[in-house]
């Protein structure tokens, strides 16, 4: 088998063999293929796509090209979720001890990653003493008696992932579909998870900018997981603005909290419940979404929800007496509103601006060298569709780096657009996939 | 200036300028850009092409990236000739003396190469003595007394198309037009060429398949030399089958003796005769083409070209005598005839085939480090069109290494398709494509 021959046929836009595809990836993942074929092969991937078959081919290459999780010691379906990133996420905080409380397994490995904030694992961070670092044997005594743990990653996972992301990103090549489904679902087949909920962002904030590119990397997604055995669902959700309401790492633990409690707010809540409720259904804790949901709903009203986010906090060595009173971990120099300079109604929040907002206080990471400062980020007061009198406050900035508020508040300002009639917000969420089909709301 | 937004822009099928273009080839020559986003780009070619003034730019900035040698101090248009290549091409050994012979300065470097002969240089150093090491000084005296030298490629010509083409063969991305017809003239350009006759081979044998591809590829090669300032004309010429009689070094030597003394196959002599006279009426020797190939043809009954090529030969150190009897460098072991299994007529001659068959022999590289034997080859007694009877010599091989022989006289019989009824030959001259259009003749 030649590489050159290969990259031909996919450039004159035939299917490549399972063998093919498999050749291609051990051979860049041990060198023997050198980048500047891989990145003429994406290439040719831009532009004539792969099918089904190829592109769950590429998964599984990839996802056993380094080491994967054995969770199958674990009791129960293991169901992970997966959201493509946009600004103000929560989400992971808020499900994680949730549906855990539903009796769902919850093994979740984790990043730091680069953006507008930290990762998931920065944000467990933010609680004083919380560890990520367990030995596997910990993991998965703790995901079986207390139903939920999270560690940051470890080990040589998806390196052919890694080493192609890596690549794509300086040759152009990162905009295709497949090559994006594939890398996602890599890593999550490589993490051990037996089902998967995808959360596709559309909109401004979000990598894919349009509804129907959403919808078709998600159909790519669930597609893949009908090829090889892990069933998926996937919702579309906007992220025209930024969900929720915090921006920041220990701004987001304290809104998880109160979203735990119900007071979090609504959009938050929602997506919470819709991806929370599939996650359910998959692992056979609800036989339909809205009985999952109902389910849901009772575990915030009773606390239980709250309560198995303490107790996952202090089995991992941290403090769980902070998540009673949030403010404890909010430790900075000054909270700084950002006023409104008009009257009117809010019709957009800019979600990449916020992000970017965030990340000029110090709570994300440009390189992989930044430090991250955990206790700063910006906490939104208002959403669109919100109405605001002239010199009230449309969020509050969390600073440490005094130096930064002037330009802060600017890019925030620009954020939002203000206008002078009432505004009917976005709809929250678009559709629903599942390998049965797409299941529109708007 | 970023790589990657070079790459993506062409990509989405934009427009790169001419600042762009030299960032890229620069950036590549130098080691700055590494080969993964250039052969990302070549991809991104193939798929979107580049308009004439890209493609221009293209060839400019490959033809300035090493040295580039200057021909000013040698009166005279300096008109160069460059064939796509095929099988038994043997018109530059032809050429080079007749045209001198009208006055037409031929300063010429040429390669070594691959393929199934060796190049120009092989075949003319299959002359006892012959040397094509000649300084700048020496070179340049000898076009201006003798009206024409010939020497090997030295010093750092256009070492940026040397490094692309490496990276196109083993990406895929040899077949795009723009990178073919820049990476032709950015050669002919850094050689010092005023003009260029270009000889576009078509059909099974050539790099061009097809009769459009090669007008397409012929037309990007003109345009180029408009935008430039170096006029082009390209002819397109048949290569279904082996032009010629001759494959191999100094069989081809022998043939272009027996063409400049008038005794030529029919279709070699024509195809000399048509890019000689546009190089005539380039260089300004002619006012029409129709003019100029009276002028060649009185060149050759008065046999001034075959003394121009004695001149030739004598002045770089060979022994002209050779050429009065050429069989005196066909010192091989035996010559075996192929006969005929069947009466007929010769429908066709594959040229590959018979261009294998003579590298099988031993008369062409297959890598860089072989070993030519320049005496072997083929001598073809029959073309498309001839009728044959059973016993009668299709072709003569010249061999040294009989080991070989069965296999050759196989490789030459499939080559051969002999069929009952007379066949009409293929025409030889398709088009002749200027700045001003395409003439076709079929």
């Amino acid at each position: 088998m030649r590489t050159v021959d290969i990259i031909q046929k996919k450039r004159d836009g035939l299917e490549l063999t399972t063998e093919e595809i498999r050749f291609l990836i051990e051979g860049y993942t041990d060198g023997s293929i050198p980048d500047y074929q891989m990145s003429a092969w994406a290439m040719a991937v831009f532009f004539k796509g792969m099918n089904a078959r190829e592109t769950a081919d590429l998964t599984m290459a990839m996802a056993s090209s380094g080491d994967q999780i054995d969770l199958s010691s674990i009791p129960g379906v293991k169901v992970d979720k997966h959201s493509t990133g946009g600004v103000g996420d929560t989400t992971t905080l808020v499900l994680a001890p949730l549906v855990a409380a539903a009796g769902v397994p919850v093994a979740k490995m984790s990043g730091r990653g680069l953006g507008h904030t930290g990762g998931t694992i920065d944000k467990l961070e933010a609680i004083p003493g919380f560890s990520v670092e367990l030995t596997e044997e910990q993991f998965t005594r703790q995901v079986t008696e207390q139903g939920v743990a999270v560690i940051g990653q470890s080990g040589n996972l998806t390196p052919a992932d890694k080493k192609l992301y890596g690549l794509r990103d300086v040759t152009a090549t990162v905009n295709s579909i497949p090559l994006i489904a594939s890398s996602i679902m890599s890593k999550k087949i490589a993490a051990g998870a037996d089902a998967i909920v995808l959360d596709v962002k559309t909109g401004s904030g979000a990598f894919m900018k349009t509804l129907d590119d959403s919808i078709k990397l998600a159909q790519a997604m669930v597609a893949i997981g009908s090829e090889v055995g892990r069933e998926c669902v996937a919702i579309i959700s906007d992220m025209d603005q930024p969900l929720g309401a915090a921006v920041g790492n220990a701004l987001e633990v304290q809104l998880a909290v109160e979203t735990l409690q119900g007071n979090g707010p609504k959009d938050l809540e929602e997506v919470c419940l819709t991806l929370g409720s599939h996650m359910l259904v998959l692992a056979g804790k609800a036989a339909t979404a809205e009985e999952a949901v109902s389910k849901l709903q009772e575990l915030i009203r009773s606390g239980a929800g709250f309560r198995k986010f303490k107790e996952f906090v202090a089995a991992q060595g941290g403090d769980s007496s902070v998540l009673d009173d949030p403010t404890r971990i909010l430790n900075v120099k000054e909270v700084v509103p950002v006023v409104a300079e008009q009257d009117g109604y809010v019709a957009s929040i800019t979600a990449e601006e916020i992000g970017v907002a965030a990340m000029m206080l110090g709570a994300g990471r440009e390189t992989k060298e930044s430090q991250i400062d955990l206790s700063v980020g910006l906490r939104l007061r208002k959403k669109s569709g919100d109405a605001v009198k002239k010199g009230e406050t449309l969020a509050d900035m969390y600073v440490n780096n005094t130096g930064s508020v002037e330009a802060v508040k600017r890019k925030v300002l620009d954020a939002y657009r203000i206008v002078s009639n009432p505004v009917e917000p976005d709809p929250l969420i678009y559709a629903v996939i599942t390998k049965t089909g797409v299941q529109k709301f708007v």
